[in-house]
Parts: structure tokens; C-alpha cells; sequence
């Protein structure tokens, strides 16, 4: 990031509380649960009977994102994507959030405005109110922190442990396209750097690479669920890829799953385009991350509902208890599937997909 | 920070899941009103009928605290101090913290145990319930985010802008000291740094160091307005000095004030140690910050049990509408208070209280 030129307004002409009502003046109240929004000491939500469903994150620049290709409107908008993802995991519609950024004094006051563009209209298409954050100088780049608050009536919550014998798998979209979207974003952009006259090519990957840059959350999965009147045994939202998320259902609710390599939903390209990044569209499905599908179990006598729903797949079910997850394959070879997926600590370098050399859980099929 | 001998873990030793497991696992749930905690896709609050109050901040290595001289436990308890202090100005009681963390791959598992171990004696003294969180490898330093949440009965809840003419101004505890604090901090930072042999002297400076290094949020003050069932007309906590808290509490409520110098409690050495900074005392209690004290109006009717309160003290009174507020020296001069803080994006090195040359609002008194 350069220091941008004169006509620009510099963070610090302005101060910290006159950065934030720049950023946030465009922001709409829908809520009647608002009882006090930006500009005190808190918020105040008065959800009467309901629930609050909280999560947060961090993003930091370099680890969550590269501002060589990332725009800051898309940015904005994914970071408020990853977080109600979360919201929407628990069965819960989300309706607050709070952004707290750390942010270079190279930064212009105009280009967080495009990062709150972003914001605005994530919270736009979500019905979802900003009502507070905090704004601090850094020393470098730009780090993001949200937190997002949703409601839900509390026997409407899906946690991570209610999977039990007999449930079917369900996913919502497709998977693997976003890691593939920032495998070429990634190659596009060494390639500008070796070569400043070189034309990135985008065309052929643009659904992928939008998957990537401005991913949605599957609020209408909990839609579709809620009119209904199916409430999934477990849930959680696919952002650190399938491996890690099914092996936190299959932690939590003490099951093994099974899931058929056929019935996992790619986009039609998914396979061709992952050869020529020389990996298994599996690699990208299972230890990608950032799909913000929602995976969930549900009781059987709901399958034909969710079975008539195009834009889920049934992709396997619990098979014994036990923390074992199988991937079967077409010609009916069992693989392990083990837990790897994105860890914010860690080189993900390896496949994650090992062959399965124990006997004992293909008894239990 | 040097990389941490052998016998200390690093953080890529455990990953994510692991180092969030160790750093959360003696953290109790006190609550009735919890219904899901850490280990999902989000927390689960179930606060019936009473209201959330909801704030977050930032802190920052290098910006908000330094880890030349701030030993990481207690940088944990006042991590969440900063933050429930604001819970405590809407005049609710903070119940539950989510706690982010982006830190260095230098830090060791270790030295992150000593950050949560000030955090959960922070749960601890004030009753709070770590609910969740998200932990990130950062490029350099660490950055913590916390998102406090409370509860209130909504008839209960206390605005910056409720104030009205006749009020009067209430401050908790003494002003001050928590500048001077870090003032003292600061020049044996220099001295060591300049001689590897000094010995830092805090011994006469105890009590200021202490208010900045672990600083208190003023419970009892909430503790006793409900105990006496007085419900103050606006309320703010002192966390940028007392000249950007009385703005804003002026300029929510509409109100000006006027302050009298010798009603505003400052600890007995406060005056003597600002001079060793060739300092003015009146510049940390104005322009100092990080007090975590409260200010509050109230009816002139609940004066007589305020005014018998040790730990309160009416400061001054609102004087007519408008956003002037005065500082009323012994000899009788006033002087306007001009709101300058604190400011993140700022240097701040200038005083600023100046001399009022305006005749206007000493007709209005």
C-alpha cells in the first residue's frame, strides 16, 4: 500500500470519533429488538424471550487475506460473511454486528469508507444493524474483528453434539470452489509480480473466484429449514473445509459418518481446474475451507422434504458411534478421513486424505 | 520478545484447537443464563426478559499497552477491566466476554497462559463467563479484541444523554492517577533502556503504577446506586480523561457544565508528581485517561445520599443548555474545557484546557 496521494484524506485529520461517524453515517437501523445503537458506552438489544446467539472472528491481513487482490468493498463484505455464517450454523438469524478496526495511518479515510461500503451491504442484503465497534491505529496493515449477534427461540438452537445413529448428512451449495478461487487469485497475482505487464486470467474461474472474494452465507438454508418446520440434530458452517467441520460434529455428538464421494455437490469444473493446480478436487473439498455452506444432520423421516430441495445434497449419514469418518468411493474403497483442515498456525501443505488400512469400522457399516 | 527458550511450547507445536483448549480450560460458568458456552459455532444467552448490553475494544501492542514494561497477566485483567467498564456505564451489570487474540508465532504457549490467567482473575473478581473468542497467528505483537456483554432491566439502562439543567455532576473514585501512573512507567522504561544496570524506583509511585498496570472498573458504584435505588440521569466511563468524557456527555444530553477545581478528587501525592513531569495535575485529570472511573448526573433530590457516599463525589452541576463546559478555579477565574482526549490516531502532547475569553455562558451560570 503506498501513501496515497494529496486529494485523499488522511486518518488522522480526522480523529478517531469523527472517522467513525464518517464511516458508519449510512447505516440503517431495522430492528424493533434495538433499544440503543452506536454512540455510547454499549449497546442495548432487547430480544424479549429470545436467545442471543454471539460468535466472533479475526481477520488479519497476510494471514486471511492479501490486499495485493483483495478489494476493500469485498472485504468488507466477507468479513461480516464469516461471521453471521456462524450465527446462521446454530440455527439462528443473525441481526447485529460490531467491527472493530486496526488500521494503518497509510490508509485513507476514503478507502475504509470502501471497506464500510462493503460492510453496509452485507449488512443490507442480511437485515443485520452495526451498533458498535472500536477504531485504533496499527502499525502495519489492517487487522478486522467482528462479532455478531443473532436471536433464535431457544429450541429453535442447533448445537454441534445432537448427531445420533441413523441420521442423514446434509450440505447446502457446493464445495471446494472458494479454495480454488484463491489458488488462481493467488497464481494470477505471482504471475503480475514476475511480470507488471502481464493480463491476469480470470474468465473461466469467475465462479470460483467469487466464491472466494465475495462469499454469502446459506441464510437460506436455515429459511428453507425453518418454513419447514425441520430442525437439523446438528450443524455447523464449512469454513475451515469438510474434514475439520465433520470431525467436530462427529467430536461433539460422538458419531462416526459415512459419505459418498458421488453425492458431494462440485461445480461442474471443479475436477478439470483442480488438475491444473496438480491437486484432487477432494483436496480442495475436504481441506479448502471458506464454502460457508452450512453441513448438518437431520432425522430420516425429514429426508424427503430435504431430498426435493435442489440446493442441498444428502451426502452420506452416522454409521456407528465411534470418531472414525469414511469417504466411499465410487468403486467402493473406504478412505479415512482425517481432520486437517485451515489452521490459522500452521503450513497446509499435505493431503489431508489417507487410505484406510483398518478393518474395524467397515464392520460397522 | 526473544524466541522463548526450548522447554516452553510453541504455539505451532499445538495449533488452534488445542491452544484455544489449554488457554480456556479452567474458566468456570457461573451463570444461570448460559445456555451454550465455548466449543460451538457460537454462544448461546439466555437473558429472558432483561436486555443485552453489548461493547468491544481493541488493544493493541505499541498503541494501548507496552510489552517492555506490562506483564502479560495483568494485561489480560486489564484487558477486560477496559472493556466491563463500559458495561458499568449503561448502568448494567457485565456477565459474559468473548476474547479475540492475533499474536506473533514468537509468543509461547506459555506467555499466552499467563495473558488468560489475568483474564479469568478478571472473570473471576467480577463475575464474568469467557463464552468465546477466535485465536489468530499475527505478523508481529499481539492484538486482543474483547466483546463484553451484559444485562439490564431496560427501565435501568443509563444513556450519555439523559442529562437535564439542575443535574449534578458525580464522579467515582480519584482522577488522574492512572496517567501519572504511566508516566512513571514510561521514564524507567527510558532509564533502563538508556542504563541496562538502573533499578527502576516505583516504590513512592505504587499506588499510580497500580492504576495503570491493573486497573479497577467501578462495580461498587452500580453496586450502590442499586442498592439505594437511584438511577443517575446519564452515565459514562472515564476512559479518555475527563475532558472528552464531559464532552460527550454534553454534547448527548445537550447540557453544559461547570466544575469546581477543588471538588475534583485527586489522590494526596497527585499534584507534587505531576511536577516531576513538569505537568499541571489538572492535564492528567483532563487530558490523562484510563481512570475506569464513572461519571454520572443525578436529580438534585438524590444528593443527600450520593454526597454521603466516601467514594463519590459531586464535582459540579449542569449550568444552562449548550455544549460549554467550565472549570471554576478557587480565585473564582473560569476556564472552558475543551474535549481532547485521548485519540488513537493522535499525538497527544498539547494541554488542553485554555483560558475562557468568553463572556456568554458565565451570564448563564
Amino acid at each position: 500500500m503506498t501513501k496515497p496521494p494529496k486529494q485523499l484524506t488522511m486518518i488522522t485529520d480526522l480523529g478517531e470519533s469523527k472517522l467513525i461517524e464518517r464511516l458508519t453515517k449510512d447505516f440503517e437501523i431495522h430492528h424493533k429488538t434495538t433499544t440503543l445503537s452506536i454512540g455510547d458506552d454499549a449497546a442495548v438489544i432487547d430480544f424479549d424471550s429470545d436467545c442471543s446467539v454471539i460468535s466472533t472472528d479475526l481477520l488479519i491481513d497476510g494471514i486471511h487475506f492479501n490486499l495485493d487482490y483483495t478489494h476493500l468493498k469485498q472485504l468488507g463484505y466477507k468479513s461480516v460473511i464469516v461471521n453471521i455464517s456462524d450465527i446462521y450454523a446454530m440455527n439462528a438469524i443473525p441481526k447485529y454486528i460490531l467491527v472493530s478496526i486496526a488500521v494503518s495511518n497509510r490508509f485513507s479515510v476514503e478507502s475504509l469508507e470502501q471497506l464500510y461500503q462493503g460492510i453496509q451491504l452485507a449488512c443490507k442484503n442480511y437485515h443485520i444493524e452495526l451498533i458498535g465497534g472500536d477504531t485504533s491505529s496499527n502499525h502495519r496493515g489492517l487487522q478486522i474483528s467482528i462479532t455478531a449477534i443473532g436471536s433464535s427461540k431457544k429450541e429453535k438452537i442447533v448445537k454441534r453434539s445432537g448427531a445420533s445413529k441413523g441420521d442423514l448428512l446434509v450440505v447446502s451449495g457446493d464445495l471446494g470452489a472458494a479454495c480454488l478461487g484463491l489458488l488462481v487469485l493467488e497464481r494470477e497475482n505471482q504471475r503480475i509480480s514476475k511480470n507488471a505487464n502481464y493480463q491476469p486470467k480470470f474468465e473461466p474461474y469467475r465462479y470460483f473466484v467469487g466464491r472466494q472474494i465475495k462469499p454469502e452465507a446459506s441464510k437460506s438454508t436455515v429459511q428453507i429449514l425453518e418454513e419447514n418446520d425441520i430442525v437439523p440434530t446438528s450443524m455447523i458452517d464449512i469454513s475451515d473445509g469438510l474434514s475439520t467441520e465433520l470431525s467436530h460434529l462427529s467430536q461433539a455428538s460422538n458419531v462416526g459418518f459415512k459419505i459418498l464421494e458421488n453425492k458431494i455437490p462440485v461445480h461442474s469444473n471443479l475436477i478439470e481446474f483442480s488438475s491444473e493446480f496438480k491437486l484432487n478436487y477432494l483436496d480442495l473439498v475436504f481441506n479448502g475451507g471458506e464454502d460457508y455452506e452450512l453441513l448438518f444432520t437431520i432425522k430420516q423421516k425429514d429426508l424427503p422434504i430435504i431430498a426435493s430441495i435442489p440446493t442441498l445434497s444428502v451426502i452420506g449419514g452416522t454409521v456407528h458411534h465411534g470418531n472414525k469418518n469414511l469417504l466411499i468411493k465410487e468403486d467402493g474403497t473406504e478412505l479415512e478421513i482425517k481432520p486437517s483442515g485451515w489452521d490459522g498456525f500452521k503450513d497446509l501443505t499435505k493431503s489431508h486424505i489417507q487410505t484406510h488400512h483398518d478393518d474395524e469400522s467397515t464392520n460397522e457399516s
